[in-house]
């Protein structure tokens, strides 16, 4: 369901010749659990190994919330929202006709966006979703108290308890204590999948559940993805290849992921964090940016065009068949020299955009461009490619020889800071 | 009103050193107009320059028209729609608490978002403002033909003439005729200002009008930054000098623009605009990205503390008086361990965020940052900043002997693409 092709980077000759043999060892690594970070594995054969009961009981419990509430929000930062913001932008777009919006908070510490969000949620149904292995993460943690508070000011405790859900730990830390001594329910992180890894996990399907997508989709997608990718021949690990010789032996520094879609932006947000956090280590990896096109064209665009080569390269999601279609509307005067377009669909010129684009970029650019063909944007396309990248990044992190599932970086920003907040300890 | 300050870059002694009578010739080519592209430096003296019988003309067409709708639809792509974006959102906030919602389309062919938005508008009350110098560029040209058709379907003609505005070329092109022709409201994109400069003309002042924002105090703010650029001795050319410095002499190939609050999300979409297609020609620029720190911690910050090195170098907006703020709430069994901050509000511990991450970015990751003081986020530090930055990149992409006010590069794509539709005459 994911086709790679590249644009002008001759390099198909070389991914076929890349050692095949590494790619083996690799392969077996992750199959096997043998490589280093080998107890962040549980995410490979999570589409057929989930836990059906628990799937079946958040079913019952996202129901009767969503019976309650037009909004939810769901608190929780990096990998504890990227995954099901992203599935819910890609699958019911951006101005869904649904009855429950999604509203993320817990992911800043920024005063004007909290206090907004809760001006405008205070005289709404909501209900608050906390997803967080600990409980203790600073920037959730105080978001949660204070949208808790609210609620229970709001509606008193035994409705707030009937709206508040936490996705934690199976038994310790200190969200599972809270949520054991209020009596919010509870879902499970797994301990041996880590955040940017955990989109099948409740941390993703919770919110959406209660989102009203359709879920069922998203893991018949991701199995299909694992299935394709039980052989080294397959199209993830081409590309994970692809990149791999585009940065180490090209020397490339950077690459963007690229959009024709505004709802596919945060899809782009959540494999930036899946590839950089995975990968940039050791004072190694690419630098993974995102645009949106044609919309970045216009901003961008003159850069990858004409500005400073060997710098990034391009990887494009082309999607066949958009949610959505309309035409183009004659007009009589035709001022605008636009009629020409009256016979085609928006989705066709967006198709021929994309295709005019990456002619531009690879041929009269010289920026390589590697193509990835989605057949459309549903539960099926997200489950499968979410699956189809964690599984690239998997091959990738190990190719460029670092463990792809810590990030001891990420503390070193924490600890300075609860020095200098002077928290008890530090 | 705009702080510089540099971090662990020993940069400081290079900034003085750099070639002064260098600087001061480029200044003398901004002001006196004497530069490549001077035919594009309407912008320079715009602040006290501008057309205040306009202004005033403004003022009443948009008070009567958000007298009549909820939503604006802009439409327009690149700088036709980025600079007004961008100060809607620093000065009113993501959940502004006013009657009305500003929309952009028409910076996209995405088919299931532009359907989407039609839905949502469509049994609400919406207004048009079409912003394009010709009215034949494609992704405005078909949007604006869907939404004016719809209006007027919904409407009737006599309505949707009181409800739509053009901003265009003062008298010719495809847009000006057809308002002409219709009756719609025109205000002028002036010929010597590019889209990227133009957020002071009426292209980003109509819409912040009908959204309510203070103009005068855009006006005021740009006039401030007008007055400290007209002496070489000032921060912003000393921020245009600083990343000429990492760029070509310390061979840094991108720059990423972080801010630590959402609302600022798309002014950093607008500076790359500005940066990317000012400077990114001739094989030279730096590759301008951006993040928004904390929540980008959480993806991108392994990468930034312990990926590739020498590739990016952090400009941080640091803003010292938030719009809005709160206090962290006291909970008595405090399980998740955060009561040591009860006596912060949640602007004081993001602005200790910061001060965290600069260290752990700086001195542990040797990653050189650039700290720009902002005082708060409203009108006049919007037009002072934006202003700002102008004038950084005129001076940024003169020392990188580039023409910093065409975009040659964005022709090559758009070429491609009316080939492949058919276009007549390509």
């Amino acid at each position: 369901m994911i086709k790679t092709s590249f644009k002008n980077s001759n390099i198909e000759k070389e991914i076929k010749d890349f050692n095949l043999a590494r790619v083996k060892e690799v392969h077996d690594m992750i199959e096997n659990k043998t490589g280093e970070g080998s107890d962040f594995l549980g995410w490979v054969n999570w589409p057929v190994d989930f836990d059906k009961n628990e799937l079946s009981d958040m079913k019952k419990v996202a129901e009767e919330l969503r019976s309650k509430i037009n909004i939810l929000l769901v608190v929780g930062i990096g990998g504890s929202y990227l995954g099901a913001r992203a599935a819910d932008e890609m699958i019911r777009g951006l101005y869904p006709n649904d009855k429950v919006e999604l509203i993320y908070i817990g992911n800043t510490i920024s005063s004007t966006y909290t206090k907004q969000v809760l001006n405008y949620v205070k005289d709404k149904e909501f209900g608050i979703v906390n997803v967080s292995k600990s409980g203790t993460t600073t920037e959730p943690g105080i978001a949660f108290r204070v949208f808790e508070k609210l609620l229970i000011d709001l509606k008193g405790k035994e409705i707030a308890r009937e709206r508040i859900v936490a996705v934690t730990d199976k038994e310790k830390g200190a969200l599972k204590q809270l949520a054991t001594a209020e009596g919010y329910e509870t879902f499970t992180i797994p301990d041996d999948i880590g955040g940017r890894f955990s989109v099948f996990t409740p941390v993703g399907i919770f919110p959406l559940l209660v989102a009203g997508v359709d879920v069922d989709a998203i893991f018949s997608g991701a199995k299909k993805a694992m299935e394709d990718t039980k052989n080294i021949d397959n199209e993830a690990y081409k590309y994970a290849v692809a990149r791999h010789i585009l940065h180490t032996e090209r020397g490339y520094k950077a690459e963007t992921l690229v959009g024709y879609e505004l709802q596919m932006q945060t899809f782009t947000e959540w494999w930036k964090q899946l590839f950089g956090e995975s990968e940039g280590k050791d004072g190694k990896g690419l630098f993974p940016t995102s645009c949106v096109f044609s919309t970045d064209l216009h901003s961008l665009g003159q850069f990858i065009q004409e500005g400073t080569k060997n710098v990034l390269f391009e990887t494009i999601i082309d999607v066949k068949n958009p949610t959505m279609d309309l035409n183009v509307p004659k007009n009589t005067e035709d001022l605008d020299g636009l009629n020409y377009l009256t016979s085609k669909t928006f989705h066709e010129i967006n198709k021929v955009a994309l295709e005019g684009v990456v002619d531009a970029h690879a041929n009269t650019g010289e920026v390589p461009n590697i193509v990835l063909e989605f057949d459309k944007m549903d539960g099926e396309m997200f489950g499968y490619a979410a699956y189809w990248f964690m599984k690239s990044c998997a091959m990738s992190g190990y190719l460029l020889e670092i463990n792809p599932f810590n990030q001891p970086g990420v503390e070193v920003y924490k600890t300075n800071m609860f020095k200098l907040l002077k928290k008890p300890g530090f």
